[in-house]
This record gives structure tokens, C-alpha cells and sequence, in this order.
């Protein structure tokens, strides 16, 4: 008997107990040793739930006892997430994680604290949800050195931004629709701003870089000023408009950013509909690679942190879950106006226009949106380049988006 | 310094040797030491390559060779793939292989052979090229117990059917295109027959289930027999035809089998287009996960033999990579009468007759794919009650094609 405790028991922490239960024998099977939870720590009470018994309030119970092997965090927030955290592991305890937040933000030194006590610190749920994304960057793609990481890391928003692309809604309405659906939150603004897919993108630049960024420094913006007329030149142009974290090398230096994107068709992800996830690596040797399923969820998500939880209990972890990742600092952080990209660029005007547009931008050519409207797609370019090569001819962008090729 | 072998400087083999050499600096930091290639195994010379030197003709000069920790097998087909594995393994010798032939038909023995001289044979370039999933199916996915895996496992046969699809091209005429451009070879047999395609997925049932098939056995239907009305009855129902290998449990026992499926657009697979491959596993507690990318090709592949190599080198690999597999027999494998799926049914004639097929086959309606020709969705059923349903009603099926929901 192996036991465990739970930190948090909402929606990923019941759900965790869930799979635990509904597959303990293959997940003992697996571990060598039946899997018990013997201490659930949360401030309420749960009378009615079959593991009601185990409920604690004091995390010293858990620290102090020598049987608890792992503990499994998943109370969301920074604190005192953070706290317990370096406290298990001082305890000499393994630590599993879904809480992106704490991940993105103490990574650098959990990890450290982590080898300093010789166990792991494990967060496959903290990105993707239960798709099978942190493990196979570190085991698979191995081989390879990362050029880019691309992904749509927040299922609220792509489900909302899938509404208003098959059914014509604005921002708000499909919002509403959202939480009605349970998909968005009464206060959705972590998840429609953008904070959450870049708590997440700076993970996965960690795990590309060995850097972590500051997810509250990076350029991110959300889907809130997404209009019908996004919708409408991605129709034209062939391809969706999806938030996208994406990173990359500039010069040697760690580039990550979260943005709307005219995502073309030919690219994988612009399929990756509705509250899904994609992940798209693009590696030296391997090409790219796309990572798809579920983001969010209770079991989704549970079935990741306890993959973890298998990984370590059934002694085939390794420092390969632990990477010696350096905090960021202006020597390893690159500059946003230095990215390079195709971008899609929108006037108001005539055709006369459009074409001005189109040799300003070095585009192929032009498409007209709608009576008065049309739209180029520019050689790759910085911000700034294609924001002056509208000046130059005297035009004036109503609508500009980055394109993920 | 660590010593490896290199059996077969094919396509994959040379490939291997590239990938360790183009990233031999962050393969030796993830392997605590630079890895070198001593002995390369063919029955060609290599004068012009940097590793020339390196070739030999006989297996005993690198069996014998206790610096030798690691044996890299990319030979090709059964014998004397199969035999030099084997005396490697006896040898105390880890090896790593893209020979699906070899791991298809041999897997429990070779499994059993590794554990017993406690070494690993790994073979994560086997299934899907360079795509993650091997691994992930071992490691992240462990929590979950699986419920199907269905694939696009054969690039060559996807670039021809998203000829077909894209062109209306004919079977023959996208054939030829996929030689020219040296997607299939000049004898596509393997490929376009399907046998390929199961050896993978007897690959993928027995990391599912534990139970290797017979990939000989198991029904294995190619893409020879796709015509522009398949192209035409899937565009009008909305998706693609694929050949899918899939496996699943009937009753507790294994169905694995190769076919022409319809696939529906909301089915993430259906957007796997062109040479690429895609494996949609379906989990208990996961849900959905589709791994996508390169599944064939010299680097790709070459990157997933490496990473085998990076994972065993690190000394991380573990018998997580070794699980014992059973071979299958008449208690462990399902009647392929028995699967029961949804299933797309055309008949020539006239709407009144679409509309006795529709009720014969509890569908929701009917399309018309030309004059004369109407298609309709089934009901889940197995093939004979399909069959019957139709012949009931005194119609005749001119094409079925299983639905991949």
C-alpha cells in the first residue's frame, strides 16, 4: 500500500480520487502497489463523499507523517499552493501538479528545491490538460532541438472563438454561451485575456529553452476585441482566427507571446476546434508534431496528474521531469518588436488601395472582405516593418493579425 | 564515451547517424556523454561517408565488442533482422529498432528475451515514424485504460486518397504520382494492401490490450478498390475516406483490422491529409488524443531511434518499455463478424428506394451522390446485419464502408 495525499479537492483534486478509483487495479498493476489516498487537505468538508473520512485542515498532518509518500497539488492559485508545495518537498515528498500558475511562476526554483531533496516535481496537467505534452517534450522529442512551440492552450477561448466563426456570434454572445455551457467562468478574464494560455506557454518555452519567462511580462493579448469582421477575413483568407501562445529562438534569445492568429488552413491546428487543445512542435529532425485532445476537465486532466503519479510511485522517474531550468533576464529574453512573421493586414478602401497595399507588403495578392474592405497577407515581417509599409503609402490598417504558417 | 552499432545504413539507418551528428551536443548533455557510432552494419561499402570507416560485414565483429552497450537495428524486414536482435539481446546488448515487421511478429519473444538478459528493446520509430506515441502510450496514458486507437498509420496511402480527394483522381493515377514523387515504391504492395498498416497496428493493440496478433491474421482490407465514388459518397456525407487501422475490445477480446474507412469532418483524423500520419487514442479517463505528424521519412524516423537511444543511454530507460506481451489465441482474439459499427451504405436506384434502405437501416436520412445513386449512414451494426438489412428489403449495396465516429 503506497500512500498519497490530495491537496484541494475541487474539480481536478475529485477528479484525481475519481481515476485513482475507477482504475486502481491497472494504475496498482502498474505502480507495483495499491494506490491510497490517506489525506485529502481542503478548508471544507466533504460528509457525502466516500473519501470524507481522509478530509485534514492542517497540512502539517501530511508533512509529518512519514507514510505519505506523494502529494498531489491541485488547490490552484500561487498561496499558499506555492508554500505547501516547497514544504512537501523539503518533507522529502514527491510533488505532482496541475496548478500552471505556481508552475510558471516558482518553476525554476521547485524544481531545484526538488533535486536539493531528491524527489520529483512533475506537472504534465499543468499544460494541455490530460494531452500527453510535457513527458513527450522531454522523452520523445528528446533528439531534437526545439525551433518553435505553437499551441492553443486555453479551450474557453477556442470554444468561444469556434462559435463565432461557425455561427457568426460577437465576443459577447458566444461569452454567454460559454458559461451557460460551464466552458467559461463567471469571471472569465484570466481565460478571454490571454493570462492563462501565457502561464502556460512560458512552461512549455521553459521546457523548449531551459528559460522560464515571467508570464505576467510576456506580450499578451486576448480574444476580446475579436470581431465578426476577424471572422470574416479569415473566411476569405482561407483558415481561423485562434489564440495562439507561440515561441521561439530570436538570435539565441527566448521569444514567447500570446496573440490572436489568422491560423491558414493547411496548418493542423486551424482544426483544432471548439474547447479542444493543440500543441504543434516543430522540431530539427522530427518536423512538427501536433498534440490534440482534451485541455480542460476534471477526468482529462486527472488522468494526466495521475500518469505522473504512476511515473514516480512505480520508480521509473527520473531527473528527466526535473530540468534545471534558469530564471529569465535580459540576456535571454528577446525583444517582441525583433518577431518575424506573415501578417494579415486589412484596410478600408478601394482596390486601388488594396493593390498598394499588396506591393507595400510584398504580398502575392489581394482579397476583397467585403464592398470596401479587403485584405493581404504580407512577406514575413516584424510589427513595426508592415505598420510603416502601410504608412509609407499612405494607408491605414484596420485590422492587423499575425499569421501562424 | 559510449559505443553503439548501427545495423543497416539504409534510408533510416544513415538518417540515425545524421541526427546524432547534426545534435551530438545536446544528445551527449541528455545522455551524460557523447554517444559514438563504432560499427555500422551492411553488406555495402560506404567509401564516400565520414563514417565509412565504421562499416563492417559481419555481426559477431560487434557482438564481440564489449564497448558496444547498444545496438541500432534499421536492417529491415524479418531475417536476418529478427536473428542479429536476438544475439544482441543474448549479448547483454540494449537494442532499439524501426522494423515493425520484426517487432509485429516477434515482439513477445524479443520482449521476454530483453527482460531476461535485463536490457530494453525499444521501438518507438516502429509505429507513426517520428510521431510520439509509443511512449505516450505507456507512460502518460497509464492512468487510463484504453478503449480504441484508431490510425492513419501509412503515409503512402494517405498521400494517394488525399490525391483522389483533393484531384478526383483515379486509384492508378495517384499511384503513380506517389511513386514519381518516391512516396511509394515501385512495388506499393505492402503499402496499398494494407500489410504495413497492420503491423502497426498489432503494434498498438498489444501496448493496448497485451496481446500480440498475428498481423498476417488479422482482416486487412488496402485501398486498390477506392474509386471516385468512394471520393464523392464521403464528400456528400461530409468527411474523407482513410484506411484505418483500428483495434478495440469486443467482449473482453481483441479486434484489430485494416480498412477503408468513411470519416467524418468532426472526427480530428479526417484532417490528416497528405503523407502525414495520425493516431487517435480513445481513454477512459483521457477521452480523445490525437498524436500527429511525420510518419515516415529518413530524419523523422531517425529522431524517434534516437530518442529510444537518449532514453535507454540516460540510464532513465526502464522496463516501462518492456512489457510482457502474450501471443494471441482463439480466447484472447475477437470474431471480426462480431464488430459492430455505423456504417455507410450506396445503392443504385431511385429515392424511394433510399428511403426503404434509410428504414431498413435505422438511419436519419439519405443523400443523393448523383442521379440515380443514394447513400445512407447506418445505425451501429455489425457487417452481416448491414448485409442482411439491405438484402431484406431487396436492394443491393454497390459499396460499404464502415463510419469511424
Amino acid at each position: 500500500m503506497i500512500q498519497i495525499a490530495i491537496l484541494g479537492f475541487g474539480v481536478v483534486g475529485s477528479g484525481t480520487a475519481e481515476v485513482l478509483t475507477e482504475n486502481c487495479k491497472l494504475i496498482a498493476e502498474r505502480c507495483g502497489d495499491e494506490v491510497c489516498v490517506k489525506y485529502i487537505l481542503d478548508l471544507r468538508e466533504f460528509p457525502d463523499h466516500p473519501l470524507g473520512d481522509r478530509v485534514v485542515h492542517d497540512i502539517n498532518i501530511i508533512l509529518n507523517d512519514p507514510e505519505v509518500v506523494l502529494v498531489a497539488e491541485m488547490m490552484g492559485g500561487a498561496h499558499p499552493a506555492y508554500d505547501f508545495t516547497c514544504a512537501a518537498l523539503r518533507a522529502g515528498k514527491h510533488v505532482v501538479t496541475s496548478n500552471k500558475e505556481v508552475v510558471a511562476t516558482f518553476g525554476v526554483e521547485l524544481l531545484e528545491l526538488a533535486r536539493q531533496n531528491s524527489v520529483s516535481y512533475f506537472f504534465e496537467a499543468s499544460v494541455g490538460g490530460g494531452i500527453p505534452i510535457i513527458r513527450p517534450m522531454q522523452t520523445d522529442l528528446a533528439s531534437n532541438k526545439i525551433l518553435s512551440v505553437s499551441g492553443i492552450l486555453n479551450g474557453t477561448t477556442n470554444f468561444i472563438l469556434t462559435k463565432m466563426k461557425d455561427e457568426g456570434a460577437e465576443f459577447a454572445d458566444a461569452l454567454k454561451e460559454a458559461q451557460k455551457n460551464g466552458y467559461a467562468e463567471a469571471n472569465p478574464a484570466a481565460d478571454v485575456e490571454g493570462l492563462d494560455a501565457a502561464r502556460k506557454i512560458v512552461i512549455l518555452a521553459a521546457l523548449a529553452y531551459g528559460i522560464l519567462l515571467d508570464p505576467n511580462k510576456i506580450s499578451t493579448e486576448g480574444i476580446t476585441k475579436i470581431t465578426s469582421l476577424h471572422t470574416a477575413v479569415a473566411e476569405k483568407l482561407g483558415g481561423a482566427v485562434k489564440l495562439i501562445g507561440h515561441t521561439e529562438l530570436i538570435d539565441g534569445k527566448v521569444f514567447a507571446h500570446v496573440s490572436p492568429y489568422l491560423v491558414p488552413a493547411q496548418n493542423p491546428i486551424s482544426h483544432v476546434d471548439g474547447v479542444f487543445n493543440g500543441i504543434l512542435v516543430d522540431a530539427n529532425m522530427l518536423g512538427r508534431a501536433l498534440f490534440y485532445g482534451a485541455g480542460a476537465g476534471k477526468l482529462p486532466t486527472a488522468s494526466a496528474v495521475v500518469a505522473d503519479i504512476i511515473d514516480i510511485l512505480s520508480n521509473r522517474a527520473s531527473d528527466r521531469m526535473s530540468p534545471a531550468w534558469e530564471t529569465a533576464d535580459a540576456a535571454s529574453v528577446a525583444d517582441a518588436a525583433d518577431y518575424v512573421c506573415r501578417r494579415a493586414v486589412v484596410i478600408n478602401g478601394c482596390s486601388g488601395c488594396a493593390e498598394k497595399l499588396q506591393h507595400a507588403l510584398g504580398a502575392d495578392g489581394y482579397v476583397c472582405v467585403k464592398d470596401g474592405t479587403y485584405a493581404v497577407v504580407s512577406r514575413p515581417l516584424t510589427a513595426d516593418a508592415a505598420a510603416n509599409a502601410v504608412a509609407a503609402v499612405g494607408l491605414q490598417a484596420v485590422l492587423t493579425l499575425p499569421v501562424l504558417d
